[in-house]
């Protein structure tokens, strides 16, 4: 028997756990599932594009602002994710939904037909603002910004939270809902 | 005025240079582009898929090999790219064509009613294995062993070649064909 | 007023969370401190050397081997360690001291009329296994084969556990007693 | 029969390969050869000396200007080399001289009782500003602006210039003279 579930959408702020829960997810679960990132959409557009009002911006305080070529891409990307998992691939997608229930109704519009199964990753402020030094490979401040704001108005199957409990633990948690 | 190709496909064996030609359009085109590669779908699999018979395989002399597992996979990635590109996102896609003439077909398929612009990228055998060592991060032999391999019956707009040419130049050759 | 301290050495097992306590360390501490790892030493040295016997190897099970030529490097490195520490930079060590008291035998010979402050970085053996998954980077295994392993004997002036206190909250306490 | 020289001292501007060519060193030199870099010195400082006048600082230009902790460390850095070399690792240096004749009298002094191979790594200030963009991972600028800077009033044992030549050829002919 095989999962019903084509997606799992794992959304958190910056340096909550979710990279690493999806790595787990794809060392626990049986199918192989490939796992795509928002981070990794911003590392495949132009290097112009993270220094432009059209593009991606981080202030120096750590919040992020998008902009119209930004968007527009993103959105393409999100029907192209969504094709994937059409095409028979199971994909875990790492987001950060800086626009919290907005940003669920564009996965639910990408994603419709799909069986998704929504995932939320929390992480107290202050412990994420600490992982955050603890990597050194990112923005002060994304963290501690973003901690609860991606949560708005988000409807979720499932919560973790890596405050307290190791990612390979939430990864094992979610697969049990998967399976 | 803008482009009318929507897609810019970079075939050419490993240590060819398509990714540094792939990040060079994106900083020399106007419009923004996507840049996907066969090498970050790799990344994007579960790491025990580089380890089975199922999955994406490097033997000792640098020859890959790519099982089932990896193939569905793959054809699920391609009818993404082709989504994204499809929904409005210009793609470059960087790859590797193991199977020559039938890879371009899967990529032609997958890309159907998109206008893509078919392109070689070149590099002398002996050199491409010498900048493997350069780059240190590829397993010896790959660069030799695809140099001639991947561009087997297929059929291009337009080739470059990166022995004696640097990579921006390449760039900039391809973007008068897009232009 | 500033630290005595000269150097910090933390010794721990593979994922004990070694690297981020001293990026943490970093930010923490008044002082510009640099940062030494044996995992950069091991990068520095030729990819040959990771692949003979003469070199440092990686048994399927996690298990880490190294020959004479690897000591003969890693003891010139000690040495060179000590050395910008003597001339007046403040140093921390990152190290894995897979021989145990042996190992922190060497040092202290390296780092004679030095003030070191030595740190052991504890962290559950399976609580590290799966961070080792997490991470996604090192061969399976190495963490829960060196978790006790390399604190076989060896002295310290301070313990402190990753287990289930964050880097950052180890880091603090480290920098209480620097100073 | 062994090479006489202890250490081989690589100098160029940004993205004239330096690095390439000290990874093509290691591998076609019949002894084990260390490689340590500017670059790695700077990864392990702390990053708010990337951010201060104290430190190091980048210019939207591409110019690199450094303070006066940066330079403390830096002479501790090269101490710390001397040493390595001293106790018995070949160590392949590779720098930039942003001071010129300066700078390697510092290393000059640093060295001294060692047998050094001074080699000047040359590249063509448009062609490097090319690979600058090929490599996505340099502040713009930097290629261009250091070119011909770095050598001014620098002794060379020999000269190298990758703007027509492959990395590893470069290698060979160094490999030749270290002997």
């Amino acid at each position: 028997m095989t999962t019903r579930f084509q997606v799992i959408v794992l959304n958190g702020g910056s340096s909550s756990g979710k990279s690493g829960i999806a790595r787990c997810l794809q060392a626990v679960l049986p199918d192989p599932w490939l796992s795509v990132s928002i981070d990794a959409l911003v590392d495949s557009m132009p290097p112009s594009l993270r220094q432009s009002g059209d593009g991606i911006g981080f202030a120096p305080d750590g919040e992020v602002s998008v902009g119209p070529e930004f968007r527009t891409l993103q959105k393409a990307w999100m029907t192209g994710v969504a094709a994937m998992a059409g095409a028979g691939a199971h994909v875990i997608i790492d987001d950060v939904f800086l626009g919290g229930a907005a940003s669920q109704e564009d996965w639910r519009t990408a994603l419709a037909g799909l069986d998704v199964l929504w995932v939320g990753v929390r992480c107290d402020a202050r412990v994420a603002a600490g992982r955050e030094i603890v990597r050194g490979d990112r923005p002060r401040g994304m963290a501690e910004s973003q901690a609860d704001l991606v949560h708005k108005g988000v409807a979720y199957d499932l919560e973790v939270d890596t405050t307290r409990t190791e990612s390979l633990e939430c990864a094992r948690t979610i697969a049990t809902h998967v399976g």
